[in-house]
Formats: C-alpha cells, sequence, structure tokens
C-alpha cells in the first residue's frame, strides 16, 4: 500500500497495519495438532518434566490452569516444521507461573503460549531463555500470547532479563510485557556465540507496557547485540510492536549489531530515543513515535554505517540533545568497537516530523566526538517544529550531509537552508495543505494500533492517576488508626482524617497507592513512636494533604524520618506528594529527617507544595544512599513549590549521583517561592547536589544559611537559578559550584 | 552466709546460690488458682480478646498450644494481690507466638507464663512491654517462664526492646531471652514518667543468651532509666541472671539511674563491662564476672557519686581501657546531664582480681575529662593480674582515691603502693594460700550457676563452632550443583566437591552455617553467571576451602561480587573462611569484588588464609556501604593471613565506621605475611581504613602500590606496621595517616 499526501493521517496514526508477512493472531496463535499428536495434560512440575522428557513431534502438552509456584521449566524437545512440539496453557491466562518461575526452551520447533508470569521474578538471569545454557540453544521457536507483568527482582540493582533470545529463526510475537523494574533489557537478542548470528529472529506484535525510570543505565526495553558482536549482522525483525511508555532510561531500544529492520513499530510518550547505537545498515520505517508531549520523548538516533530511516512519523516530542526527535551523532576517529563510529551513508528521508522540539545534528561534538557524518542525505522530509520554531540544531560542520527537497515552518540554520522549502503555517495533518507538496513527506503508514499488539485476555497499562480508583474512607483519631487502616487498603484509596491526634506505635506499611487528607487544614495531627511513620515498598506512593507531622514521640536514635522506603519487598518507583503539610520537631536525637530513602529504592517523584517545616536535626530530603557510582540514584524529581524551610540541622536535599555514564535524564531538583532560615546549622549547605541534570532554584528568600553546594559529574547538566534574595539582597545565584567533568 | 577465705572457690565460682528474697522456680512459677477462680481455654485471637475483656480477679487465661501467627496481644485486667489474673501456656513452651506477634501488659496483679516468641520480630517498639500505651501501665506484674529467641527485627538499624519495663513493682524472672540482633537493648527498664520511677522492680534468674556484636552503639543487653531521668532512683534489683556472651557492645548492662542492686550475676564471657554510666547510689555486689579469656571482656566501670563496688570475683577478663576488670573514668567538671559526672563517694572493697588485663583508674582523662575521682576507697581487694603482671593504670591524679589493705601480686605503681600488700605467687584460687590474707578479699558467693536461670524446657546456647553437627555429603561437577544442594542446607553441613567444573546459573543463598571444601586441592572450579555466587542472609555463613574461582562468566554489569550479603531476610552476624582459595578473572566489568557487604548486613569475621587473588577489578573486601556516620560498619574482624594479591583495581579493602561515639570495639583489620602486587591500578590506596579501631600490617611484601589510607576518626585506636618489604626495602610503615579525631 502507497500512500500519499496525509489526508487521513491523524486515523491512520492509531490504526496501525499489518506489512509483510506479519502474524495473524487468530488463526496462528493455536494452531491445531496433527491428527496422530498426543495431546498430555499436566497438572505437577514432575509430570511436566516426564511429558517434555517423552516428547514426540506433534506432542501438545498442555499445563492445568492455577498457579504454578517455583516452577523452573526447562522445555527441551525436537519438533519438526510440520509437527511442531507444543506447550500450551489449559485456558491461556489461567496458567500462572509465580514465585521464583522461569522458562528455558532448547531443541527445534517449540511453540509455548497462554502462560502468565507474575508475582515473582527469576532466579536466573532471564525469565523465559531460548536456550538451555551456552550450548543447547533453540531454533524455529515460537513463543506466542504470554504475557510477563512485574516479574521484577525486588532488588533493583539485580541485572536480569525477561526475554533472551538465542539461536536462529526464532518468533516473539503477541506477547505482553509490562512493569520491568530491575536492572536490565526487558528483550534482549544476543549475538554471543555464531549460533545465535544472522538469526533472523521475528519480533511482532508484542505489547511493551510501561516500563518506568530506572534511575540508572541498564532500564532499556529491548537490545539486539552487544558491542562485542556488533560488527555481526543479527537480521532480526523488529515490526508491529507497541512501546507503551517505555521510559526507563535514554535509549527505548538499543541496537547494537547489523542488518535489523525496526518496521511499523508505536512508541508512545516513550523517554528516549531509538539508538542505533552500534552496527551498521539497519533499517527503521513506517515507524510512530508518538511522544504525546511527556518529557523527553525522543526520536531515532542515528550512529555507525549504511543506517536508513525513512517514511517515519515522529510526532509531539519533547526532547532534545541525546533524546531529540532525530539525532545523528558525531563520532571518534579511529573508535574503538564501544565508543561512537561515524555516521556513514546515512538515508534519512521521507520522514514527518510534527511538532518535534529538536533535530540534532553532529550531537555529541567534543574534543573526542569530532567525526562529523559522511555520505549522508537527508531529503524529502517535512519539519515542522514545536511552536512552529525551528527544530534543527547543527553541533559541527554538516557538509558530508546533503539536505535537499525538504519542507520545513521555519528557516533553518543559514549552512542547510537551501535543501529547505519554507512554508510557513505548514501543518502535517492539514491534508489539504500536505497534498500539495509533491514527493516529500512520509510514505505508508504508521506504527501499529495497541489493540494489534500483545494479547486480548491481560488488561494493558491505564493512564489513570494511581491516586484515582480507590475508596473513600473516614478515620478518626487515635493510636494505630493508620497502620491498621492501611493494612487493608486498595490502590487508590483515600483516607480523610476527622480533626484530632494520631498516634501510630508501629511502622505503617504502605505498598499501594494512597492518600490522606486532613478534613480541616492543619486538624488532624500525626506523631509516631518508630522511627519511621510511613515506610513504602512495593508499589507504594502516598499524597499527604493538610496534615501536621510531629517527631517528638519519635525514639531517641539516630536516622528517623517521617517516610522512608524499604528494597526488601520490591521498590516500585513511588511517588510521594506533600500538600499543605506542617512538620515539626524533628529533633530528638542527630540525623532526623523527613522523607529518606533507603538503598536500592528509587522515587519518580517528590512533589512539595505549600508546606512549612521547622525546626528538623536531619537532611529534611535524603537521597543520598547510591554511594557506588555506577549511575544509580534515589529520585527523579524533587520539586519544592511555595515551601518554608526553618532550623534545619542538615541541608534542605541531599541527592547523589555518581558515575560518569549518559544514560539517565536525571535526577532534577526544582525549587521556587520558598523561603529557608537557618539551614545547615550554620555550617552545612542548603543543599548537597551532587551530579544532577537538571535543576533550578527561583524566587527564592534565604537567611542565615550556607550556598547550595552543587557538583556537576556527567552529562549536560542545566542548573538555572534566578530572582532569588539572599538575607535580604537580590540576587539570582546561590551555589557553589565544582565541575568535575574535565578532570 | 559469710564467706572467709576461697578454699572451695573454684567450685562455688560456678555453683551460684540463691540471695535474699529470691524466688524459687519450682514453687512459684506456676501458682495454683483460687477455687473460684475460672480456667478459660482459648485457641483463637479473638478469644483471647473476649477471654481478657471480662477476666475477673483469679481468672487463668490458657492459650492452646499451637503457633499463634501476627498476635498483637493485649493483656489488660485488674487482679488482686490475692487473686491474681493468670496468662499462661496450655504447655509451657508449645505456646508460640511468631510473625509480627507482641504482648502488652496493662493493670494490675498479673501473671503470664510459659510463652515462647520466634520465628518474627515485633511491629511495636517492644515484644513484651509492661505497657499499653504511656498512660496505661502494668504494676504487681510478673513475667515468668517466658521465652524470646532470635526474635530480631530483619533490618538491624531497626531499633526495638525485647521487654520494656515500666510502672511499679514488678517482676520480670526466670526468663530465657536470647540472640538480639537488631538495634536497642535486649531489656530495658524504663523511667520516663513519674509512675515509673522508685520502681523496685525486681529482675531475676533470668537467662540472657549470646548477644552477638552488633557493630555499632545500641547493642546492650540491659539498660536501667536514661541520661535524662538518670538523677532519678529506679531502685532495680538485677539478682541471679546469667549473661552468657553479651558482646553486642561497650556496655554490658547501662546503669543509667540510681539506687539500683546488682547481686550475684554471672557474666561468661561476654565483652564490655556493668557500666554505671549514669545516676548514683547503686550497689554492686557478689557478681561473678567470668570472661574466659574471651576478648574485650570487663567487669565494672565507675561513673558518678556513691556507687559501691564490693565483694564482685573478677576472673580472666582480657579488656583494657573502657573494658577493663574495672574502670573507674575521670569525669567532666561541672558535667552536663549526658557526659561524666565525677566519681565521688565510691566504695571498692573486697573485690577478688583473678588474673585480669586491666584496672584502670582515671580512665577517659583528656582535655574535656578533667575531674579526678574524689573522696573514694579502694580496701581490702586481691588483685592478680594476668600472668602475674601489675593490672593496675593511672590515667591521672588518683590522689582522690584512698588505698588500703590491699593484697596484690605484683608491684602497683608507686603512687599507690602503700595500699598493697605484695605476695608473689599470689594465686586467688589457691585456698591455703589466701585463707592467710586476713581481711582481704571478697565475702560471700560469686554468680548464679547457668542452670539456675531460665526455663529447663527450651535448650541454653551452644558454645560450639557454627560450622559443625551437620552431615558430610559429596557432590559432583555439574550446573546448579551448589545451588540445588545448598537450597537442603541445615546448620554444620559440609560439602566436599569432587574435581571439575561447577557453574550456577542462580545465586546461591546461604542461610545457614555450611562448609565447602574440594576433595582435591585446586580440583574443583566455581563459575557463576549471576552477580553473586553466593549471597549471606539470615543465620548464613561460609567456610570455603581449596577452591578454584572464577568470575569468567560473570554478567556485564558492575558491582559483581563472589560473596555477598542480603539484610532483606535478616543478617546474623555472617562468618566468612577462606582458605587456599584460588580467586581470579574478576574482571568482566568495574568493580568486581570478591566479598562485598550489602548496607544493613555484618559481618562477625572474615578469616582468609593462605589464598591467592588475581586480576580483580574492584575492591577485594568491600565493607563500607554504612556511610552515615552513625557509628555502624560492616565487619567486626577481616584477618588477611599468607595470601597474595596480584593486579587488583580497587584497594584490597575498603573498611569504613563513621561516627565518633565510643561504643565499638571494632571494626579491626589484621594483616600478616601477605604479598600484593599492582593493587590499586596504580592510584588506590592499598586499602582504605576509615575508623578501625585496632589493626595491624606486619611481614607483608608489596610491589607497585599505594601506601594503606588510614583515618583515626574515634576512640583510641591502636595499628602496628612492622616488618613489611616495600618495593623490596625493608620498611615497617606503610600508610598514609589522617587523625580526625581533634579537628
Amino acid at each position: 500500500m502507497t500512500f500519499r499526501g496525509l489526508a487521513v493521517a491523524s486515523a491512520i496514526l492509531l490504526l496501525g497495519s499489518c506489512h509483510g508477512q506479519a502474524l495473524k493472531r487468530a488463526d496462528t496463535v493455536y494452531p491445531s495438532s496433527p491428527e496422530n499428536a498426543t495431546e498430555i495434560r499436566v497438572a505437577t512440575q514432575d509430570a511436566f518434566f516426564d511429558a517434555v522428557a517423552s516428547a514426540m513431534p506433534g506432542d501438545h502438552i498442555v499445563l492445568a490452569n492455577g498457579t504454578w509456584q517455583d516452577f523452573d521449566a526447562l522445555f527441551q524437545a525436537e519438533g519438526t516444521q510440520e509437527q511442531p512440539i507444543q506447550l500450551t496453557a489449559e485456558t491461556p491466562g489461567k496458567v500462572i507461573l509465580s514465585g521464583q518461575s522461569s522458562l528455558r526452551l532448547a531443541g527445534n520447533h517449540l511453540l509455548v503460549s497462554g502462560l502468565v508470569f507474575k508475582d515473582g521474578y527469576t532466579p536466573r538471569s532471564e525469565v523465559i531463555s531460548f536456550r538451555r545454557d551456552s550450548e543447547n540453544l533453540a531454533n524455529n521457536t515460537r513463543v506466542t500470547n504470554v504475557v510477563i507483568d512485574g516479574y521484577s527482582n525486588p532488588d533493583r540493582t539485580q541485572r536480569d532479563l525477561w526475554v533472551g533470545l538465542y539461536g536462529k529463526n526464532n518468533t516473539f510475537d503477541f506477547n505482553h510485557l509490562a512493569g520491568k523494574l530491575n536492572a536490565g533489557p526487558t528483550l534482549a537478542v544476543r549475538l554471543n556465540t555464531e549460533a545465535s548470528q544472522e538469526n533472523r529472529h521475528q519480533i511482532r506484535n508484542n505489547y511493551f507496557g510501561p516500563r518506568p525510570v530506572f534511575g540508572s543505565n541498564g532500564g532499556e526495553t529491548f537490545r539486539i547485540g552487544t558491542s562485542h558482536y556488533s560488527l555481526t549482522d543479527s537480521l532480526t525483525v523488529v515490526e508491529n510492536n507497541f512501546f507503551d511508555r517505555c521510559s526507563g532510561e535514554v535509549e527505548i531500544i538499543s541496537n547494537k549489531s547489523g542488518g535489523n529492520i525496526f518496521r511499523g513499530n508505536t512508541f508512545y510518550a516513550s523517554r528516549g530515543t531509538l539508538t542505533l547505537r552500534h552496527g551498521n545498515g539497519t533499517l527503521v520505517e513506517n515507524n510512530l513515535f508518538d511522544g504525546a508531549g511527556a518529557p523527553y520523548t525522543g526520536g531515532v538516533r542515528v550512529i555507525n554505517a549504511r543506517q536508513t530511516i525513512r517514511n517515519n512519523y515522529f510526532k509531539d516530542l519533547t526532547g532534545n540533545r541525546f533524546s531529540g526527535a532525530l539525532v545523528v551523532m558525531n563520532g571518534v576517529p579511529d573508535s574503538p568497537i564501544n565508543r561512537y563510529h561515524q555516521v556513514a551513508g546515512a538515508v534519512i528521508e521521507n520522514n514527518t516530523f510534527d511538532g518535534v522540539a529538536a533535530i540534532e545534528l553532529g550531537e555529541g561534538s567534543d574534543t573526542e566526538r569530532t567525526a562529523t557524518p559522511v555520505n549522508s542525505v537527508f531529503k524529502r522530509n517535512i519539519v515542522v517544529g514545536a511552536d512552529g520554531a525551528n527544530p534543527l540544531n547543527l553541533y559541527d560542520d554538516m557538509s558530508g550531509i546533503s539536505f535537499s527537497g525538504n519542507v520545513s515552518s521555519a528557516a533553518p540554520p543559514a549552512v542547510i537552508a537551501s535543501g529547505f522549502d519554507i512554508r510557513q503555517n505548514l501543518t502535517p495533518s492539514d491534508g489539504d495543505f500536505l497534498a500539495m507538496i509533491d514527493g516529500a513527506g512520509a510514505s505508508g503508514a504508521y506504527g501499529v494500533a495497541k489493540d494489534q499488539t500483545g494479547v486480548s485476555w491481560y488488561p494493558k497499562a491505564s493512564e489513570a492517576s494511581p491516586f484515582e480508583g480507590g475508596r473513600d474512607i473516614q478515620l478518626q483519631p487515635g493510636t494505630d488508626v493508620l497502620s491498621t487502616a492501611l493494612k487493608m487498603a486498595e490502590p487508590g484509596d483515600h483516607y480523610t482524617l476527622a480533626p484530632g491526634s494520631y498516634r501510630e506505635s508501629k511502622i505503617v506499611q504502605v505498598d499501594t497507592p494512597v492518600t490522606i487528607t486532613s478534613s480541616g487544614q492543619h486538624l488532624a495531627i500525626l506523631s509516631f513512636e518508630r522511627s519511621h511513620l510511613f515506610v513504602l515498598t512495593g508499589n507504594g506512593s502516598l499524597a499527604l494533604d493538610g496534615l501536621v507531622v510531629s517527631g517528638e514521640a519519635a525514639p531517641d536514635g539516630s536516622g528517623n524520618s517521617f517516610v522512608s522506603t524499604s528494597a526488601a519487598r520490591g521498590s516500585g518507583n513511588h511517588i510521594l506528594s506533600f500538600s499543605h503539610l506542617r512538620i515539626q520537631d524533628f529533633d530528638v536525637n542527630r540525623g532526623f529527617s523527613v522523607v529518606s530513602a533507603a538503598k536500592g529504592s528509587f522515587f519518580d517523584r517528590i512533589d512539595v507544595v505549600n508546606s512549612d517545616f521547622e525546626n528538623i536535626s536531619g537532611a529534611v530530603f535524603k537521597l543520598d544512599e547510591e554511594t557506588e557510582d555506577y549511575g544509580i540514584y534515589n529520585a527523579e524529581f524533587l520539586n519544592i513549590k511555595a515551601s518554608h524551610f526553618k532550623d534545619i540541622g542538615g541541608p534542605v536535599a541531599t541527592v547523589y549521583r555518581g558515575g560518569t555514564d549518559e544514560s539517565t535524564f536525571g535526577p532534577h531538583v526544582d525549587v521556587a517561592g520558598s523561603s529557608f532560615e537557618n539551614i545547615g546549622n550554620g555550617s552545612q549547605p542548603l543543599m548537597v547536589l551532587h551530579g544532577i541534570q537538571k535543576g533550578s532554584f527561583t524566587g527564592n528568600t534565604v537567611v542565615d544559611s550556607q550556598p547550595i553546594a552543587l557538583t556537576f559529574t556527567t552529562g549536560l547538566p542545566v542548573f538555572t537559578s534566578n530572582s532569588n534574595t539572599i538575607d535580604g539582597a537580590a540576587r539570582d545565584e546561590f551555589a557553589n559550584i565544582a565541575d568535575l567533568r574535565n578532570r
């Protein structure tokens, strides 16, 4: 099908289409068994292993419905092309593998379908592995209609894969993978032996559900190859997959091998880019990159030789620099295999850029990355920046790219202007107008509709706030009221506290998102007798409004805090929201914090507004537990507005992000319209911000405090400081800055 | 009973006796119910709460045998002196409270007996509390024949009490408390309201089982009061208790109130001292302090006014300075309530010191602690130092102590010599000889026999090695052999590996002490595919001998290690022993360690002998996770002998103990007879030792390495360095020393 102009673009964007040899769900997922095959229903692990041991071509092993706990399954067998050996669920979606379960495949012509992995994590390095061990791989094998949901190691730093593809000619299609929180790609194609190279795997119509910010390198959703084998061709086809908020790190997909095809995929509100990190000769076409205006959403990042990016639609992408809608990197001359190879022979054509923040050319140019692109073309693209502005940025000499036949809504940099026809008020979705543009714009349909991916019997991720959808519950004052109520908490519950005193003699564990408000502002007073009042674990998030919190009853030991976290039962990207809180008398002993992150735990955001903090002996927000310098940190966003801090023993915030990798967008710290008096007990800084990537300090009033200690360690950190009043005098900057990047 | 001479001392030492109004187990533990009382057997938590709600004087509530999970029991009732209300077990020892259970008592004349707390930890700040809340206390209440065993919060830093005594006239006797691992005293008498002061509690005949080294402040076994209420009298009697290896920190008992009596207790092989930390007018008599030659064992540390220490027997105590057999501290002039009050009116008489390392007088003398003891006496004591040496040390002017009528085996310092009669070859246990000494030596019997304490139906702690007592198991080479075998491990198991290759695709969790050896030295070769091979948790300890360990199969991520720990399921003072190991090729990525401690975990010891380490990218022993400067650290002893280190990317050891409190004896690092070549990749120190208390570096050979970075932060650290060869030259010292103590 050929597509001219974009008359019906907005409809097509979400409908998607089937390309080439795409499998259709209805007729391929459950092939009927041949006449002479045996259907073997198994209800125990032993029965399963027996069935596998004696499996013959055409056999069909059916797992009984129910929960299979700690099922370390090995499916090694030899089917034939005509008579594959099947492993399926009695009812798709009703066979749950939980606890310490995993599935290894080895042999030929196997088919797996209908299983669900949840409520646990793999004890191995993979959940589903297309190999038994380094000698026994799976080939010609298909995994389809399988779900892996939240099957994350509770230790975020433990690295594993949910799917590891080895061997050749394997198909992974119509699967649902959502919610990976620990290190390591969700899916990886491995090329580590010759038996896994030039593999021609087909990865189609999968639903890759939300992958939240990982807070370190290692959060990509998809990887093909590694730098070590990147000059080898993988020949993998990645087609018609839906990437839904896959925002783990700067790379959504890390392509590290040659000869792959990415076609017809939708990237929805996903941070970062499809990155052609290593390897040559990959084709990227007919994909839809729809940022939906979410932060840091990008498109394709181009490195290496003979990459083709054509007929893609890039829409509402807000990212810039490494996360632009299109990023063409500078290379390193004579690059080692794990650095940046020069862009050569890139073909970038017939793409539509619709409301994108940035197209970055020569990105990464510095004293090491000096090799500009060569023998490349950028032609017949439609370029419309966000708000009609020019999105094209040149960071070096781009004479190695030939620009021609492009259409843009704003003037590009003069040096490449001859390659652009300027059409003001250009709107790609305005079909009438675009139909006039001969030869420019993408050709074909873009992306795939969400409901054409994954499985029909398992719900896809909601976009609703985690704090909504629960019950409204009224609580009366007393002892242990919160710990008792929250034991029964359901996601999105709202608790309203009647005026009075709430004393907690136990730690209140929060493992689901809940909201706690006072029925009259500052009329509900909380105090606590253990080292913490709330500990967030699992999927715990907390929105608090209108409460008074006193530390007076806390135990006489160091290191207390109001809200802490525990990685012991998993750390599910917590959200913390403080509104109209009054927090006071946290001074029974040293180092009493308001919020303290445990090592191995991670906050998506901490939002503080209209809150007062007085008489706190420690750091108010203690987010500095990841001291290993591996690029790990404790919170993506710390956002403080219109709040007041007085008589604080430590800094208001201590944030630590070590390491020098460029794989994260955070941490971010923004502080505005707030006041600070007597912070850090006369000696410690107002805040200690080490390795943050973005920050601001605007419109604040500071008295009797030391400047912010700000240390830049990696990336392109931006910290803005404006309109502050320091000890009565107007002043913008209030930071001592150290830059360790050029040591 | 009056005792003259020590003719039968050695027998009496372990027999003990009953003093004063001591309770006898047989006739008091289970008082019969009065005629008109009701016996109410309850089998559910609801039935228990109903029974308590309607309980009348004389009632007897009997908990059914079995395990009561998550039993948050409140026993609030009003008995009478004649008719107490009882809560007992159907069969003593057969009622187990586990999971998140606790027991709160409130009211009058209650009696609790026969319960066992194990397999869990309290969700509150106490396991057994003699109060419901700050308003509702228990008085005239007795808890007897109760066991709390290993009921420790898995998070070591979470502070709780196993027993909190409030109210007045309560009795806690014949109980068994063993194995507390988390922060906070095992038992504390609280004086925080007037209703708990001058309480006249009786704490008798309890068995305090082993409390291992806590690795921070907060590991005392027993505390009475806090500094805040220390000028108040507690009037608590602590009599005939057995303290078995209570070695949590420098204070076995922290007495922080006035008017208490410590009588007839045995302190066996317990590190630290009974410390009269705050408060005046306490009596310490007829106790036995038997160090059994264990390290850091001490006796009594004296601070404040009108303390009496008489008729005690101090035997085989190796401690000095703060942990001497007797320590008389200097005070701070006009001391604030939480510092050191001057010793005044101390009476130290008729004690026997038998083979003790040190009696420290004027200890702690420095520019702050300048107030020497006044109006005190030291008379009629027998003083025999270890090996016959003089144990008496004076750190300041001791003219405020009158010395008279003492007998010693060696000459004391000249300035106090007139108070001593020297008898060479004095042997306290030599009754014939001692009988000749008129008026000197202790009077009465000492201590209590272990079997006169605790309960008869629960075993007391063994003194056997944790690595003994299990099975002998032979293993053959293969994949996942160790993880499969160790799943079924029992305490003390020995695994012998036949020659060959052992590959592990899963992390091997070790939660009990096991030994793994090779049947032929260096013939069993271990490799692993996850970030760690072994993770110690719970009570896991590991002794390894004769193995080769390769890192070549480890995943390509930072921070791998051969042995790590996890605090997720509790960190039970791990022991690690490496003997004849060959550890190599730990270099797949950055920061690959051999041993890495997780935050919140603790090693009792790491012993390394005759082992080779080559090609390691990270710190070999990474013990620096406790960065909060609260005095917490990761390992008590690191002991390296006759081992070889070559081509190491990081330091050989990184040890961090922050904070300035003086409450720990460790960490210790001793390195002897070992060789080091190319350590720290040319830039990092040979070792980074921050805040260690004791260390040595002796007889080592070093080539191409930077000196040890040694930082003193607190206490009286000692580091010796002798007979080393550095880059071919004989040299003693090889450290850069920073002393932060006088900043």
